[in-house]
């Protein structure tokens, strides 16, 4: 998907919604594990739930990883299952060189390698330029670059500053902006960090931005549009156990949750969009 | 495994060979394509070929996750196969926070979550101490930290220096050794960087390397040893294209590639490893 069509999906749904599909076992309502695929049969009903509301879909891999083979496979199906006009990231955060990368990049890009046909893949920044541009290599494909994270982690490297006084989460992005443009790089960056919205905003005024941290870990939406929004809008905002694990009836209650964001956002929409 | 079991490998075999299975579909012999899993046969035969001379296997992940739920199963028979007595590293380099990080340590370390039940898992820093720790929560099990890599990028990030003219690989160690002792926490260092193999091994003193980069990508053993062997020995070398696709014929070709780095390994051993 290229950004033209993900402008346009967010200006219709006026939404910049993401879910994160960090679908666990235990965490799941118990009614699902009467299925053959419960975890495919949870993701299916939170699809139908918030599938007017959200502009992208996030399974975190590593909960598809930790099931084995099985698990591939219900990510493939859910994968199949995801309306095509939404935009699909494969929150895996891999970073390694060469030719490694070029097969994680096949791995999710690629219907001929896996089966899978992610719209983006989430990526770590430490092993530098060889380990990011074999993923900018495949058309309307997206790398979205580890920058300026949620978590308390965040503060023991990410925010240490060089000897001109530039932390490295800048360096991070000011490097990556030579390696890709704002149609096929985005950048994670932490709703929990409002103070620095602004300025990594300046940083990178028209790529887009994935911000988690919004519901659960404490940040706030109306900061992040009024801070980071750009003439593309240039968000999107993800919501992972605040929508799926709000209650056990689905349709109910993930569609209520999806709804209350969307309806916030479409509020800022209207407040801070200036195309 | 723990490092004492570690150390008697490496004592009894006399090497500290580490055998990347980077196993291509489009690279591997082309006899195994009758097999029913050629991947599969042609890691066995490269396993049957070098276990003698080797005290560690590292799969790369990257190659098995590119061929979709298969190459799961792939992956699974291999480490089946592997004999218990050797060290496996689960080349998959992630990083994730909280419960996401401990998805991926039980998809590598527990047998009753995907299957594997791998020794150890390299991880990368730059989300900082929340996606590191919870891989070191098991016991006899291992993360291996990306410090200072191999590669071209390597230079775009882990040299910066901070403020206190402190490299960004050096904080990570330094910090990364607050988190993890010797015990349970080795790094990543690449040997095409023989001017910092001292400097590295200053830093940590008691710590495993995991040492790519000897071979294909230049780095000389000699250097590795002379600088960074400690009373435990402390290093594993890892040689994956030079030895897995050195000729057609894999119990011949692996097998003397192999048994060279081995005995120039033996030769090191003796010259510099003091007890």
């Amino acid at each position: 998907m290229n950004s033209i069509q993900l402008v346009q999906q967010i200006e219709s749904k006026g939404s910049f919604l993401c879910v994160g599909l960090d679908s666990d076992p235990r965490l799941i309502p118990s009614n699902f594990n009467k299925e053959p695929d419960p975890i495919f049969a949870f993701n299916k009903a939170v699809i139908d739930a918030t599938e007017k509301y959200a502009v992208a879909y996030k399974p975190n891999i590593a909960f598809y990883e930790a099931l084995g083979p099985k698990g591939w496979e219900t990510l493939q199906k859910t994968m199949d299952y995801i309306p095509k006009n939404v935009f699909t990231i494969a929150d895996a955060k891999r970073g390694d060189i060469g030719n490694t990368a070029l097969k994680y990049a096949q791995t999710f890009f690629e219907p001929a390698s896996s089966g899978f046909n992610f719209d983006s893949i989430t990526v770590a920044p430490y092993m530098g330029e060889d380990s990011v541009s074999p993923f900018l290599s495949f058309e309307d494909k997206w790398v979205i670059l580890l920058a300026l994270t949620s978590n308390q982690g965040s503060q023991d490297f990410q925010m240490l500053r060089d000897e001109n006084n530039v932390p490295l989460y800048e360096r991070v992005m000011r490097k990556a902006m030579e390696w890709g443009d704002a149609g096929q790089l985005m950048f994670v960056v932490g709703a929990t960090r409002t103070d620095y919205l602004a300025h990594v905003r300046a940083i990178a005024p028209d790529h887009f931005f994935l911000v988690p941290g919004v519901g659960a870990q404490g940040g706030s939406l109306a900061d992040v549009a009024k801070y980071a929004m750009n003439s593309k809008v240039g968000l999107l905002v993800n919501s992972s156990r605040g929508i799926i694990y709000a209650g056990d009836d689905i349709a109910v209650s993930a569609a209520r949750e999806a709804r209350k964001i969307k309806e916030e956002m479409s509020m800022y929409l209207d407040q801070y969009w200036i195309k």
